[in-house]
């Protein structure tokens, strides 16, 4: 049995110009990894509604899941919420239980709301809101759709509250070693590892570190006991490749 | 006339599970926007054949340009040009002068020639080398798609060597001010100002830090007398704002 499929679409003008990196990526990924959800694409696109439109699109048939990531604040370059109607074909207002929290969590924060802020309790019809702490505003999930604040901190507080809402797969297990050799000093032996275990993924990793064109070398997989095999061996390879147990283990 | 359009596929495993920080988009975020080439789209993918070359010719069709990370090495994981050359529906096999430039780098490093790093000479029929000091094995560019490693410190000396190469557009400009309130505060005035330069682009990033819920507004376009002018309205927006002009600017 196959672990569900998960896609990131992160909406941000500011990444693609190189105004902001993005800081969301490898949270999700890790937090996915962990709940056994396979993350197999992230895309990154404009602040434009089209273009969102299409992608939601394409990604939401393809994969079990999708995370969204910014475009839900208050401003005319927030128009995520809409694009998520579009692509569902469901109408979108404010919400009552959206405009209540907003309305709590604002007051209590001596913010008054105004027509601009109110757009954040603006939610697809259908949807139900993703509430967390660090922010006013909500975000949402629609079917297999979930919909998040760029913000790091309000970001992952909402993957927090969506993931143990989702049916886990089995999660992914990984061991590395470093090898102090190049990879392509070790490349025959790992492909025929590959070959032997094919419900393994080696991967090979080169670095440049204080002066060494090294190698990591991470198994991962689902079962366990069968990484663990798979990574006695590779730490046989690197005692058999002279060189490669340098200084440094981890 | 609008700019030249762009696209970055990054091939990885290692990003999807989580074990590595995409570390490149930024970059050549940062460049493409310096050479007036619009950065359009990022998509990161899973080292698979088909999956790679689905979304080569899915991007090279759509995009000016297509520039890719990782895949490029000697191990069973690296498969990029040959999913490169399904893509262009070429053939691919060693190239001499890629065979000879790798020798020689190696015999350089005390490194020894074998069947696997031999791989690294594989160029698809048609494809010019991008050759760079912090790698043995070359990076390839073939009509509008530029294969290069996925190690930072090669990926930035690839993007220093095509980029010149490439058509130029008209450098995007940006001007930056920060604010001291919510971004609902400003958002109808930002509005205002989106609609009456529809040629600018104003980007509104929220912030929280040392108990300052903040705004970054950010002004961008490629005539810089309009960002002037634009951004000399965004200050004046912040002297109305009472509270926005905090202690810190910048």
């Amino acid at each position: 049995m196959s672990n569900p499929t998960a896609a990131f679409l992160v909406i941000g003008d500011e990444i693609l110009s190189g105004r902001t990196r993005e800081a969301n990526v490898n949270y999700l990924a890790v937090e996915l990894s962990g709940a056994g959800i396979d993350l197999s694409e992230v895309r990154i696109v404009p602040d434009e509604h089209d273009r969102i439109v299409a992608a939601l699109n394409e990604l939401r048939s393809r994969y079990d899941h999708v995370f969204t990531s910014g475009g839900i604040g208050p401003t005319h370059d927030d128009i995520t919420a809409d694009a998520v109607a579009a692509a569902f074909g469901v109408e979108i207002s404010v919400r009552e239980d959206a405009r209540a929290l907003l309305e709590s969590r604002s007051a209590a924060r001596h913010i008054q709301i105004n027509d601009a802020r109110l757009r954040m309790a603006r939610i697809p019809d259908g949807a139900s809101l993703i509430v967390v702490d660090s922010s006013a505003a909500p975000g949402f999930s629609i079917q297999n759709v979930h919909v998040m604040a760029g913000v790091p901190s309000i970001f992952t507080e909402m993957v927090d509250r969506v993931l143990p809402t989702l049916a886990a797969g089995a999660p992914t297990v990984s061991r590395e070693l470093r090898f102090d050799v190049g990879e392509g000093r070790i490349a025959d032996q790992l492909r025929g590892l590959a070959a032997e275990f094919p419900e393994l993924a080696f991967g090979s990793y080169p670095f440049f570190s204080e002066g060494v064109y090294g190698t990591n070398i991470v198994v991962r997989g689902t079962d366990p006991d069968l990484v663990e095999l798979g990574f006695a061996r590779v730490r046989q390879l690197r005692d058999a490749t002279p060189g490669a147990g340098g200084a440094a283990y981890r």
